[in-house]
């Protein structure tokens, strides 16, 4: 378990060529050994070609032996112990309860999607039988089950350096799915991502698989990401991070000669619609809720609540100024990286410095490197409505309250809105009418719809939704988190007349998996 | 039921105000009244307007309202009666029995559709309790359906003037997903069209629902298209045509701010996979089934059987000499449109002068216009290897023999081929060891494999894949024939702690409409 600063391709410890990255500790500045030299393009090509020899075998896995991996990798990464969580936490800042957590959910995710493989609901298996008296012609036989699109290419997270990077969601579902996986780590935690990236390695070869199901790359930039995402034998990209990222390995998969789906999660201010009864009656304890949820982890969530939308007057002023308490009492926390803490830094002054916003907050200042202070800022709904500025996502501990005249500024601020991962409604009784007349738009903007509650914490369960229309995601057909998210890397093949000895056992004749297919247009039971 | 030459724009008859399309009888060459003026961008933006102010409420219609409203639509296509019989075969060229077959399979198609809305499968609910309990957090009640993606662009096909065009499977299942649809018609068969559309719009006026559930433009060239897949309110395009018109709708569609979903079935050559056994004991019957496979419709169909692939010898010199003798004695066809005509024309030509294959056989010629004769030509693999053109679509009744040394060949030769639709196997018993080692590639490479049929007649079922990795279409995780076609214009939301109240019915406590949920992670029954 010692760090050694080498990439991992298939089961090879491989040295890069290129421009070494090198994890920085954010709460000193300090950088932590070892250098991670980048991988060259030539070392990509390796990657992807033991991919490639290891698709047709992988994806033909039995359900059982693919998902006894999955718990394989869970094991393996609890297996790291304390070496994980320690580099962990000096990588990103985030105190141990958080990464111990993070681990708890990333084990968590991947035995969930060991039960997923197994249940086999994902096959979508639909037979079709053979009708030869049928008139004016015969029906043939007809079976379709899905099967995994390719090798994927998976960028890590800076945010999460466990739960949505190396052995994160998108490896998770993408491994679920019959896709051998290329990791592009991010730069922030290498050696979270060498630990964790060993640890998958040893399932692989503990599980009997061929090597190329799994491979680590380094790269500063976006060289080894963009060679990733444009070699013809990589099928899939699941990407968490910036918008600008996300639209950048978009623009390259769509170039290719063959086109890609990307996957890229990527920006969202998670708009919270405070009601008035609501507000009335516990406008002290929304400011309580909204304030944690705010601050939690220095707000670093893409799901953290940076817009607050509601009617203009006392009870929205005394939320506001409940919240403002709160947070000038909010200390400090040191962010994940500098480069996340200058741009936190930037976009508050942005807002600072817009004369339409008005700074009513600001947390405690410290003297530390990449300290984020959370920062509450106040404007109007004609001021929203004409600056998209506005709506430009802080990744951080900040957030903007939208005063609107009545009901119909709140319909403009809303529908006015991009995509968004969530939408969040405070109400009580009295306010449901209110809420219902603005389903209808909330549901074209926003994945996943709350009430009474608060956006960040997204649960690895069957009916999450972490995704939205653009620029939340680049693909609102699908989820990020959650068992659904499997379907992302599949297509569907359909078998016509064929013998039995030549179907795919989830098609056989008898159903030998006894998997619940849709048989003659009728569900199994 | 005149031909008036009008677009409909929701429930008007508007005339358009750019360059005149008009229908040519390819039968004559000569063109038949009305003309068509083009819709310009205003008449676009109208029809768009009219979508999206449509769009919440359709989407939320019934599960029962919805089903008879597909339903009203066969009943009105089939009251259009002879008229629209005789209209599409001046328009087409195509016999009277191939357009009664395709009126059936297109009002059965609408029917299909409404049974699967009734269904309701495609809703997709899953529903995860809370555990107000569970340590160290709760877990709170989520629920999850699929909703309608938004106004949907539909794009005519030319050579399934009923199935494919106006009131076809793309329209269909976007109609039964809860999107409205806008046609732009192919300029082909704008009578036919016409008809059709009336069709809808009754329909649409009969059912009690909002106008901009439908409307049909006219329009030359790729002006209308591309500004109607350029309007922030459509939010995916469905698309029957070559491969550089879906390429140029794709690109038209990622360029946009917000960039959608196109989904187009552009190009395929269907490859035919001759196995030693069965090509020796029946090499006369395969013969007979490819000419009549090649040749019905003029070969106009993307599923044309445009390549065989076959060890070199006797019994595969047999099967070339017995087809090249049927289509020798093939009489020529009337093609769709003098276009199609051209294109099928320059494809044959520019086989024919390739020095690496070779022209085996013609059909008989004709006199009258856009008679399309059948050709075979014979290559040998190295060269189909060497040369990309060689596997270039020509649309008609054009088909090419690839002779391969050995069994080591035909993997190249099908590892070499780009996306298709299909690939169909002819096999006996002494050749399933064969085919079993080819499958994991075709699976790779088709999105539907046959076993000893033709891969022409594409049926509408549960089963059916009509899609397949680029460039057979643009997107591989779908199919656009088939009940599983209504999958591609929905996204899922999550309802994170609602109230009963404010649930979709779908999403209710106590499952009003008795939906077969994932409840809990176990499918109910």
């Amino acid at each position: 378990m010692t760090l050694t600063g080498n990439m991992l391709i298939g089961q090879q410890a491989i040295t890069g060529h290129r421009e070494a990255i090198q994890a920085i500790d954010p709460a000193t500045d300090k950088p932590l050994d070892p250098a991670y030299p980048g991988g060259t393009g030539e070392q990509v090509e390796q990657a992807c070609a033991l991919a490639w020899a290891a698709f047709d075998r992988y994806r033909e896995t039995s359900l059982t032996a693919r998902a006894e991996f999955l718990e394989a990798i869970a094991s393996e990464i609890e297996a790291l112990g304390e070496a994980l969580i320690e580099r962990a936490m000096r990588e990103t800042g985030l105190p141990r309860p958080r990464i111990l957590g993070e681990r708890g959910r990333t084990c968590q995710q991947l035995r969930t999607f060991a039960r997923t493989v197994r249940a086999g609901e994902w096959l979508d298996v639909r037979v079709d039988n053979a009708q030869p008296q049928r008139q004016p012609l015969p029906r043939p036989d007809l079976r379709q089950r899905q099967v995994a699109l390719g090798p994927v290419a998976v960028f890590g997270a800076s945010n999460f350096p466990l739960a949505f990077s190396v052995a994160g969601g998108d490896t998770a579902s993408a491994l679920a799915a019959g896709c051998p996986v290329i990791v592009k780590t991010h730069s922030a935690h290498p050696g979270t991502s060498e630990l964790v990236g060993q640890a998958v390695c040893r399932a692989v070869k503990n599980s009997g698989l061929p090597e190329g199901v799994f491979s680590l790359l380094f790269g500063s930039g976006r060289e080894v990401g963009i060679a990733l995402v444009c070699d013809p034998r990589i099928k899939a990209v699941g990407f968490t991070g910036s918008r600008s990222g996300g639209i950048t390995l978009c623009k390259a998969a769509q170039a290719r000669p063959e086109p890609i789906p990307v996957y890229a999660e990527m920006s969202s201010i998670n708009p919270v619609l405070l009601f008035p009864a609501a507000l009335q009656a516990r406008g002290d304890a929304l400011a309580h809720g909204f304030v944690a949820s705010l601050t939690q982890g220095a707000g670093q969530f893409c799901t953290n609540p940076g817009l607050v939308i509601a009617r203009q007057g006392p009870a929205l002023d005394a939320f506001i100024a409940a919240a403002a308490d709160l947070i000038r009492h909010s200390s400090a926390q040191t962010m994940l990286t500098p480069g996340i803490f200058n741009a936190y830094e930037a976009g508050v002054g942005t807002l600072t410095e817009n004369t339409h916003a008005q700074t009513v907050a600001a947390g405690q200042a410290s003297t530390g490197p990449n300290q984020c202070q959370p920062h509450l800022f106040v404007t109007r709904a004609q001021h929203f409505l004409a600056d998209n500025h506005l709506q430009a996502e802080i990744f951080g501990a900040a957030s903007l309250v939208v005063q609107c005249a009545d009901d119909n500024e709140i319909h403009q601020v809303i529908e006015h809105l991009e995509g968004q991962l969530t939408a969040t409604l405070h109400l009580d009784d009295a306010d449901q009418d209110s809420a219902r007349a603005l389903l209808p738009v909330l549901e074209r903007k926003a994945g996943r719809l709350l009430v009474n509650g608060w956006p960040t914490g997204v649960e690895v369960c069957d009916a999450m939704v972490h995704g939205g229309p653009f620029p939340a995601t680049s693909d609102p057909r699908t989820t990020s988190v959650g068992t659904a998210a499997i379907l992302r890397f599949l297509r569907p093949v359909c078998y016509q007349d064929f013998p039995d000895t030549l179907l795919p056992t989830a098609l056989r004749h008898g159903n030998p998996l006894q998997l619940r297919r849709l048989l003659d247009g009728q569900k199994e039971g």
